[in-house]
């Protein structure tokens, strides 16, 4: 009995997969700093575990397939800061934004269809795609250019009648990346003349910096049947345990297929659904001293990435990441020498190497990603850290 | 922009797609007797809300991709008192029983491969199939027979170079059937000959009446590394709202690769694996109380079917399922009829049609699955309900 190609073809989570390494290093009694995963530390509204604590009824029942109905009004109303109104049969609550993305790549592409990214990307779009037979065709974005995106004419070229979809987040996950009104308007302008859909993740909405204009396609009213918006509470309220994510469209008809799916896995957890609720009415400031945090956290890595010899990265705009071109051979191999050889004061990092956020062979070898999501004094420990372990690795380039 | 074929081609779930209906029954003031869903009326126990509610870290993180350690140790413990010995390389926590089917399936089969299973089947084996481009090929069990399996050359002459598995629930939903030592063993002579994985949902393990012996497919050490337990804690813990699920195999290999799709949507909801943690240390008594109780439940329900005049059914041995013949044209109709045209006293009940729980076109069209999750006396309402509307229908056979 052999297991399926399309399993043994997938990808281990390049962010995931060293993660064993990272565990036997602090079984040795070494401190990391986690620099490798975009786990936030700041704290979870306590509105959210009020909420589970005051879930008094006495039987665990399964929910609605669609989300409980709290929690799709609390979407509506939170779209519409954004100028997007929804109806309560345009939104689906999922496992996470995960599954968001998994429901939708099956539900606009079969297999051997096409999809457009960005790359580099976040590395799951090409496990979920491989894994229900969708091929990721990348469109090649570089760090010289802030990871915008190519011209029209690049994108086009890429497109074939197999091409189902333009899947992109923004604010940008792995590279920061914030799309101007101009590009955003291009994607539409493409997606309309070849009859695609754009699926966007837009995870990272309340993480832009330096006063930016943020544009989501669902302010793009002459495309609107053709978004899907992926969405998740994750890093917006630092509840990536929760694992509630939510599709928007305003396709009836989109929603109502993909309700189909819903109901073949029954529902999202109630208890977490409850406590989603509420977190949704966190006041407004919730917000902005996150984003302060995080705008200081990434000035405080990017100056210092900038300090450091043969190291390339433009400043990132948005979410918590930046992908860094580091002057060594392989950065895999250098991310496991951080584990497993190096530390300062029996201290060492993580990262993630970004080979695995391309599909284009070869690109990324030298790069790697990280998310700023440690405090202030932690991160300059961890860039302190980086820098030391560049002067000292013996693999340079 | 086209919807994928898959996501069309699938069909709505037979069990929720009358809820709307229900839903507006019950605006209507009626009281609506479910029989039609697995939902269990008894009590989670309150070991999970406890955990839940004593859970106190300020951030609600993501976990680890297999499940968090004392859950999967807990599942080790569970399965020694069936004598089926895992190791913790050997399980991976899932969201639902839902989540490991698909995985399973997903690492089993490519796109055009086939899966055998025994029909009448849980809708959803369906669903998942069809958006992952499996072909389900049924093995079609008759009430007459009490849905046993057919001898061995029936189910081998299904097989064909595409087949890569067989898959089936015992105790069966909706059937209520039990498979014998000899059929279990009759499936692992075949997997072995054929070269197969056997995918075994054994979710309802607990729940075995009449003193029956239970074999375990994790009992049949000579196919171990073929067999994959697809189990929940939904009926076993009445927490249908937890979506706990887990897969469990010997073959090292296949959960490594399927720890590939764990990592690609990270995690399983922490406090909901929390929970799940003290679940499993519910003393033995709890599922002697269940199993008395349902039993019970079944014995109402069966004795009520039998003196109904046209109804055929077996008694059935597990689960909380049985699936009757009933003396009308068109099951769906029915339902929906007594949904909207019927009530005595302003009381109706909720049946699930069984057509939607076969592949072969035209089989189970007069029948329906009723599940006995209600407590004794409403029971006993719903049946006497049923015996009324089934003299008043007008559109009888």
């Amino acid at each position: 009995m052999n297991l399926s190609k399309r399993v043994r073809g997938m990808q281990q989570s390049p962010i995931r997969k060293l993660v064993p390494i990272a565990e036997n290093a602090k079984k040795q009694g070494k401190k990391v700093y986690h620099l490798n995963i975009g786990q936030p530390d700041i704290e979870t509204p306590s509105e959210f575990f009020n909420a589970v604590k005051n879930f008094d009824e006495k039987v665990l029942k399964y929910s609605f397939s669609q989300g409980i109905p709290e929690l799709i009004d609390a979407l509506i109303e939170y779209y519409k800061r954004y100028d997007i109104n929804f109806e309560n049969d345009e939104i689906l609550i999922t496992n996470g934004g995960s599954e968001a993305l998994l429901f939708s790549l099956i539900a606009v592409a079969d297999h051997g269809d096409e999809v457009l990214v960005p790359e580099p990307f976040y590395t799951n779009y090409n496990g979920f795609s491989s894994a229900v037979g969708v091929n990721v065709v990348p469109i090649t974005t570089k760090a010289t250019e802030g990871f915008h995106l190519p011209k029209k004419q690049a994108i086009e070229n890429l497109i074939t009648p197999k091409t189902k979809a333009i899947l992109l987040s923004n604010p940008g996950n792995p590279t920061g990346v914030v799309y101007t009104p101009d590009e955003i308007q291009m994607v539409a302008d493409i997606v309309k003349e070849y009859n695609l859909f754009v699926i966007a993740d837009e995870v990272y909405r309340e993480f832009v910096y330096d006063n930016l204009k943020y544009t989501s396609f669902g302010n793009i009213d002459e495309i609107s049947d053709r978004v899907i918006i992926v969405d998740s509470i994750s890093k917006r309220y630092s509840a990536c345990g929760a694992r509630i994510g939510s599709i928007a469209s305003k396709n009836k008809d989109l929603i109502k297929q993909i309700l189909k799916l819903c109901q073949g896995r029954l529902c999202v957890p109630t208890l977490e659904q409850v406590g989603a609720v509420e977190l949704y009415s966190v006041p407004q400031e919730y917000f902005l001293d996150v984003h302060n945090e995080y705008q200081k956290r990434r000035d405080i890595v990017y100056n210092a990435l900038k300090e450091m010899p043969g190291v390339i990265c433009e400043k990132p705009k948005g979410a918590f990441y930046v992908i860094a071109k580091l002057p060594v051979v392989d950065a895999e191999e250098f991310v496991i020498w951080l584990l497993k050889e190096f530390d300062v004061d029996n201290e060492t990092i993580m990262l993630a190497p970004a080979e695995g956020f391309y599909a284009t062979e070869g690109l990324g070898k030298d790069e790697v990603r990280l998310a700023y999501i440690l405090n202030e004094d932690d991160l300059r420990k961890a860039m302190n850290i980086l820098k030391i372990a560049l002067e000292k690795y013996p693999n340079k380039k």
